[in-house]
């Protein structure tokens, strides 16, 4: 299996995982999101004003859980980690639906992203209408 | 960073990569995902007759590739991969949004996979409305 490559990492002020929204629509804060050097040029052309898709590697998720109450809630009863959007599963891919708000050179700033600060950027995909609204 | 561990992989009558389509609403075929046998029960309560996100690690892509021809048509312009769905990025995550089938142990029946026989799963994930819908 390969190793993950990030292309980049989340600038953001949030820091604590506690106080992280669960989603983010949420309350979550802007963010930037800072690409390689090399990938400077193939960022510059992200729609700005519209959505799309950042991939992270939430990288303080535990990897061994398999059952989790959900949003955290002890009074809920535990699930899946494949039915909850928990952070704590076997790969910790975070998928998030963000607005693209400034492109400049390596950095792209997004609204309402609820990863933490230094979060490992994997990939920017484009929202398709029949893969993500149908 | 660390290395991706997967949970299972596709079982699926899509062998060849030039038949493919581009998207699972393109004709794609049913399939199974096999994931490892201590995963059987986290799988146990996926839904079936609902949508799931399934993220795959796209196992045959070149991931030196910045730009590509939309949809593989050398009349169209390149773009940067982060404006495409193309499987050649620097972190080939496939992400797909299945019809669950069906669920038999650690095999997972789903609709319209357009993921290659053999591609590694990383994950599956609820479709959120106001993640994925808005």
């Amino acid at each position: 299996m390969t190793t993950l490559r990030p292309i980049g990492q989340v600038v953001s002020g949030l820091v604590d995982l506690a106080a992280a929204p669960r989603q983010g629509d949420e309350g979550a804060p802007e963010a930037w999101v800072e690409v390689r050097a090399d990938l400077a040029a193939a960022v510059a052309t992200l729609p700005v004003g519209e959505d799309v898709l950042l991939l992270t590697w939430l990288d303080r998720a535990d990897r061994d859980v398999l059952f989790v109450h959900p949003r955290s809630d002890p009074a809920r009863p535990v699930e899946s980690v494949f039915r909850t959007r928990s952070p704590d599963r076997p790969n910790p891919i975070g998928l998030h639906r963000v607005r693209v708000l400034e492109v400049d050179g390596c950095r792209v700033r997004v609204g309402d992203l609820e990863a933490l600060d230094g979060t490992p950027v994997l990939d920017i995909k484009p929202v398709l209408g029949a893969i993500d609204d149908r």
